[in-house]
């Protein structure tokens, strides 16, 4: 069985080194505070004063990060996974990092006959905990399958998107559809409850047709309930949708709906309701309207 | 067993009136153009040459007509349901319209003692067929439930949203949601298409987590094979998102998201695409991009 | 000298009408509410009790009407002008209006051998006081050169456009530039304010080169003052964007920024601010950012 | 009379820096590529080799580089300005860039006890040739009525903004408003141009009141001849309406308008249209009507 490394034992990645742990798996963890690392430790997991050690003690080096800089210095900086790197290492990165911010560790990583996979994951830390997390894959095709066991044991839908960044550029695809419905929902809400609908039965009644979407069954009822606790921080909402943009950019790809969530989203933060959960969007776009959106 | 009229014989009436045939309803049609009563009459209807006739042979009207003039003009106008109505009678408006104008309606009946039941469907061609509607009932519930078992033989869900009009709000509702979830499969699939991706599998990996809605399902692979053919035509749409927004201009309620995406399918409109179906938005989005997503 | 008629004497048409009484012309006026009418009456102007009888008694009518069913039925209904007109006479519509409504109003007139200028104006209550309006004309050339002495006396450019409806869809262009002026203005001052800049000397600097514009002259001294009364409503502003919209829906035209500013405009609205000047739109900008603008 | 030096030769520094030798200042330069320094060395300037050089033989050293981290380079790096700094020296960076990265060699100079003033330019390559430049300082007051001298050989407006950084945020706060003057004008003239108006008179009309801008000045006659030279090229604008937009996600203000200005100017990038000026959005929002605007 391989050993795996765990580095970044937050929100999400804690319970998913968890399940590895569960699975049998030998693993070695680090984190850049504490508590997370002696949590596990109690578990059966052993610590690791950085990432070159973890990567010494590894097979595969599995990070949860919150942003590309975060990687990059993980992965490349001092006593990082490059240091520590050696032929038949696979460095696993399932944060949500710039495409092109990836392929530059994987390409380092290679110099030292080192694997790299970016593997990002949607489904939030209810997904996390259950290990039912949705996981999309980059790199080569025969690394991929050679962890596949490892992703099953975290994620239950596992999609293989192609080289190096595909998996990356595919979690930035989610989330601009993810954001779009986001503002569709907060649209249809606002516009039924400021014509007295009752908005429980809106969200019912659109279920069944072509207005379904994933951010309706699940945010829709929080939004009625004035339950803004994260689910998904909007600052890391806005943290994706920056490198979406980015990676947009970078493309060519003009994407004036996803530039204007960004920017109504970005109330929230001046406001300081950066750590609430997306469906907070549905109280800017109330804000414009001068109403509330709630269950009857 | 209730007699039942059908005015508006179109891609959606059509279906929906032979559903109530085979359901055993004794019904009596009508259309401005003859092709379809023929066809009907083929199949057991009766004819009548104006909505008049067929108010004063039925127990419930049924109208499924384009836009809100043709209501006025089919319940209001000379030879119009309300000249034949009578104390007792329904009308059953299943057209997508504006809730005022529904509303004027209701209350020109009630005058002579008829009833009247706002009730738009979603689904399409297929649902209307198949007699898998979803239907958005306003007016009396008495009157709902007297008529439910006549909307049940069209339709699976049957939701009632509460006084006239608000089935008619409640349609306006789930097509925003509809239009901001048709732009973020748009989006998505541009993006990712310019990144190279596997636009097969961006669809199948977004569908496990929160960027899943039924346009991704339905529409997102019709994008990929090029097939733009209808479904809901573009032309519709639009009147629809114009009935939207003049509600919510009526209500006070701003909708940025829901003015760009009727602006961005304008431009089919622009170039003689009305005809075609709601997933040739992304044409547009691949205009401004330079690109066509494919699958591979 | 000509025999001019006036209707619609408000807040831009009694100066106006002031105007032609000073220069001299015989003055017939109508208004809804009769206070107006009493003070033209008392500098010399005849009251007449309906549009027909303005009509009768003129050369020339000039109506200066809040939209497009108020010219309809001032120039169309009941004792209206069309009813008192005849070979020779001519209507010049002030208001703005849709181009096809006005069109609709000249082919009436025309039969009765009767002619109609389309001239609304630029400039607001100011330029009406001053005589220093911008006018834009549609009509025949021959009847523009007639008229333009009496046009002369209310404004300072005169810009002849085109046939009949060119007038009004001029001055529908004019508003689509101003409103994205104005969105410009707001977004520059939030920018800079909440960078901590002295927003007096943003706009003095911004006014020397590219960024500058009528809107930054005269709003933007106005919006750091925090003085929202109007120059211009909200609510004929937003009624104008209706025009400008459903005229750029009927000629396949998207207009994707107009409609934004659209929609944050009827924040104000949903507000109760409709009869705030145009420049209250920075008060939106400013509740999305979290901050106010003001001069230091 | 002080001794400049001038770093960056390109479309704008170089006349610039012809300026300044025509108005008798002592004048060392250094431009990366070497045509330029030859031709301003031919009317008297002194080669330098590097911007060490520059700032040893210079009382003012001058920037006029592309971006953010030219200027980061060409300040800090090797043989950079500040490894020639001593007491006394002023950098004036004229480059539009990040605000706080100019804040940032502001602070490394004035432990050498140098000064930095940030004081970007509007006005393009005619204002520099003509010494008419809209300048917009930040720094301290005293190095700024210092050099104001040297300012006014280049420029015809100076207006100083407040301390370090407050120039380049009013040149991002004045790009935000062009942008959005430049939108407007394009909708406007595809709404005009689609309703049969002759053009120049819509621009004439619109110039008389409070549609009129400096763009529509400009830019618009432009767009009619089908005239797309830069002016201001597209790629340099779409990287001031970055650094705009992450100034302003740095200080959580949302500018709806500005984000979809660029999205849209980013379909001239995807043509490859990067370098021409930036009048050729008009050639989007034209694409997406499906017309194009010219003179009659």
């Amino acid at each position: 069985m391989q050993r795996i490394g765990f580095i970044g034992l937050g929100i999400m990645g804690k319970p998913m080194a968890r399940n590895l742990l569960r699975a049998g798996y030998p693993l070695v963890v680090h984190n850049r505070s504490r508590g997370a690392v002696d949590s596990l430790a109690a578990e059966g997991a052993q610590a690791a004063s950085n990432p070159r050690e973890v990567a010494e003690g590894s097979d595969v080096v599995i990070t949860m990060l919150p942003d590309t800089p975060d990687v990059q210095s993980v992965a490349l900086g001092a006593d990082g996974i490059l240091s520590g790197a050696r032929p038949g290492l696979t460095h696993i990165d399932m944060s949500t990092i710039l495409p092109q911010a990836g392929r530059e560790v994987a390409a380092a990583l290679a110099e030292r006959g080192a694997e790299m996979l970016d593997a990002p994951v949607s489904g939030g830390p209810q997904g996390a905990a259950e290990g039912t997390l949705s996981i999309m894959v980059g790199g080569s095709r025969a690394t991929f399958e050679t962890c596949r066991p490892i992703l099953e044991v975290m994620g239950r839908t596992i999609v293989y998107m192609g080289d190096h960044g595909a998996g990356h550029t595919a979690k930035l695809c989610n989330q601009v559809a993810c954001v779009l419905n986001l503002l569709g929902v907060c649209e249809m809400l606002v516009l039924g409850g400021k014509a007295g609908l009752d908005l429980n039965r809106v969200i019912e009644a659109v279920g069944a047709g072509l207005g379904s979407s994933a951010i309706r069954t699940n945010h829709g009822p929080k939004m009625l309930a004035r339950d803004f606790s994260p689910g998904f921080f909007v600052r890391l909402q806005q943290k994706d949708l920056r490198l979406a943009l980015a990676t947009a950019e970078e493309l060519g790809v003009p994407l004036a709906g996803t530039a204007l969530v960004q920017q109504l989203l970005r109330t929230l933060e001046a406001e300081g309701k950066g750590e609430q959960g997306t469906q907070a969007l549905v109280r800017v776009i109330e804000r414009l309207a001068g109403c509330e959106v709630k269950a009857e």
